[in-house]
Parts: C-alpha cells; structure tokens; sequence
C-alpha cells in the first residue's frame, strides 16, 4: 500500500500531466474504471494500475487525478498509434481541443472504419481530457499522427463556403475527411491538397460554424450512409 | 474604475456562478468579447457589462472569471427563455453535462428553426460553461423548459435499440427530436411516450453511444435533408 506523496509511481501519474512529459515517455493516464475497463478490453499494455484503498491510500490518489475526489482507479498505459489507414478517415488539422478531438475519436470509432489521424497542431489524444472524451476508444482505434501529404486516398475537405453540399460533394474511396479548426478552417495550404470539398447545409441566420466534433459526426454519418448507397 | 473586491457588480458576478442565484435572479454570465458580441446581435438587454482597464483593474476582473486570466470583459445579462414551439425542436432528457447542451444549443441554431427545449435533469443552459459552449447561439435562440408531455407535434426519439435508422423512421412535422442521457437513455416513461424511435447505424465493434451533442447534430442533420427533399 502507497502512504507516501513521494512515492515514484504517483510521481510519474503527476508527471504524466503534462504532455512533454507523455511525449518522451510515450506513456499515458486513464482515470476510472470505465476506461480501464476499455483499456484491458483492448488488450492496451498496463505500465501500473493503482486502485484506492488496495494499492493506495484513497486521499493520495486523488491528489494525483485530474478528476478531482472520488477516484477508484489510475492505469497508465503505453501510447499505441495507428497507421493512417482505412477506408474512411478523418484528418484533424489545427483541432486544439482535447475534448474535440477525444469525442471525434469516439465518432470515428462508432461511424468509420479508420483511425483519426492528427496533424500539425491538433491536441495530444493522450492527454487526461481527450482520453476521458474518447471514453476508451482511444483504446479501441488508437489515433495515427501525419500530415495531410502522407496520406493516400481521396481528401474531402469540410467547407462552409463550398458550393457542393455533403451529399452532392463528389467522394471515393479510401477517403479523407479533412477538418480544421472551428473559426479558420484549413490553412490555404492544406486547402489547397483536398480533392473536393463539402458543407452542412445551415438555416438561414445560422452561426458561422458548427462544433468541430458536431461536424465530424456529421460528415462522418452521411460518408457512410452514401457509401452503403452504393455498395 | 472599480478597485476593490468587495464591489457589490463583482460580487453579484461571483455568485452567479452558483446555479441557485442564477435561477433566484434570471441573470447569467457571458465572458468574452465573443459572447458580448453575440448578446448585442440579439438584442440582449444587459445588466451591467465590465470591461478590464476601464470599468475595472484587469487582476480584479480575472478574479470574478471562469475562464482564468486575461478576460477582457464580462457582461450580466438577463435570461431569455423561448416558447417551445418550431418545425424542428430538440428535448433533452437528462443532459446533465453543461457543455454538451451548449454544443447542442449551438447547433439547433444552425440546423433547426425551434430552440433546445430542456426537460428534467439537464444541465442549466444558462452556467458559464453551456453558454460558452453554445458561442452566443444561447442569445440568438434562447432555450426553451418544458417536460415532454407539454409538447405538440410528433416525437422522434433516439434510441440505439430502435429497429428503424434515422433515415427509414416515421416523421412529422412539426417534429420534436428526443433525447436523453449518453448511457441511460430516455427514461422507460419518457420512452413510452413518443410517437417513433429511431437509431444511427453504427459499425460493428462500435461503443454503446455517441457523444449525445455529436448525436444530436447528426437527427438534425438528417431531419433537416429528410424534410427538404418532401419540400
């Protein structure tokens, strides 16, 4: 049983919130039974597993989470990453927000068939809140990490000012779905290397953009829907 | 210039953090030049609006903020609540997470014309985090409160056991779009109540449930194409 605030293992969970940290360790923390359970039904390598009250004294390991009081359970586990292929991926640029792209690794886990994969300037999908928004899929399909260039296949860029709609955007597969961030979308270079582009249909007076994650379930969504259409 | 913590506009900031003086005084805060944007675009009548370095020392500002330091104004408003009624709504059950039912706020006023109506045991729309969550869409199209059985039109639930997709399942309009917690789903005697069911195919393997936000913004999605093409 841990007693000691110093002890090595609570110093790495500590440590592990911050993602240089994460990056040279190529490790990560998941919170919680839910997501421990996701971990060991994906077969995710355990570094350590620390459980209140059996391994640790309650009150310490809640000084080492990021979810406050209350916690059951800590597993840090090795980072795995996929390769960036599939039949339907989607291609993050700029999507700073660990919630965003943890719920989109969700999305894609439920509605795709390939992993989401992560370029320049997107959140670390291993950090505690994209962890805990995957709710373990990140587990499940874990994120690849390329640019745009490496990756093979048919892009489709999500664009409010495209003139074809998702539906009417001309798509094939393997494809890309490639999205940026919330208010500047693809950079004009990143732009510029999609082969179609597609928007959601908005109301009249509608804001000027949707949720990055919202856009993603749906692109996602009528992505499979038409590719069943045709098979 | 207000120097001191003990300001009563300060003070009235800081207790409405608490859900319980947001209900007693039907104010709300919004943080950021964003959201002040967004309440003046409606037409939403302030209580009081600061501004760092001019109505208020900047550190004292960031004292009162949710967002941390750096804030450059806040506004009090005063809360709008919408008649429930539209072509399209959104009823949520037990959302209890207050970004997700900004998110959703945020995209029924991209895709539907009637607001997110909030039944028992859902989030405030109104705390810091939804309305920052909705990006001023809280302003545009206040939220609505009922409990589904004081709505008229036909109900359409989503329910990942359903045996129609959302694309095969009976409509209406006007329409109303049920749904409930990301686990739970709709309680049995909200269940019971609605005219049809409906889930989002998903692959096989896939988690139990989508982001409930991500979900919402796919029935939205849907319903909206499936009513323009009878249009």
């Amino acid at each position: 049983m841990i007693t000691s605030p110093h002890n090595d293992k609570l110093k790495l969970i500590r440590k592990l919130q911050q993602r240089r940290h994460r990056a040279s360790s190529g490790l990560f923390v998941a919170e919680g039974e839910d997501l421990v359970e996701a971990a060991d039904a994906a077969g995710a390598h355990a570094e350590l597993v620390l459980v209140a009250g059996q391994d640790v004294e309650a009150g310490l390991l809640d000084s080492v989470s990021e979810l406050g009081s209350g916690t059951r359970i800590i597993g840090v586990y090795h980072q795995r990453w996929s390769e960036p292929s599939g039949d339907v991926r989607v291609y993050l640029h700029g999507v700073r927000d660990p919630g965003n792209v943890g719920t989109i690794i969700r999305t894609a886990h439920a509605l795709a068939d390939g992993p989401v994969v992560l370029g320049p300037g997107c959140a670390d999908p291993y950090s505690p809140k994209a962890v805990r928004a995957s709710m373990g899929s990140v587990f499940a399909i874990p994120p690849a990490a390329a640019d745009l260039s490496d990756l093979e296949g048919f892009k489709l860029a999500l664009d409010g000012d495209a003139p074809d709609t998702l539906r009417d955007a001309e798509l094939e597969a393997p494809l890309v779905v490639c999205l940026g961030a919330e208010r500047e979308g693809l950079p004009a270079d990143v732009g510029s290397r999609v082969d179609a582009t597609a928007r959601i249909p908005m109301r009249p007076g509608a804001p000027n953009s949707l949720n990055v994650a919202g856009a993603a379930a749906i692109a996602l969504y009528e992505v499979a829907n038409r590719m069943a259409d045709r098979a």
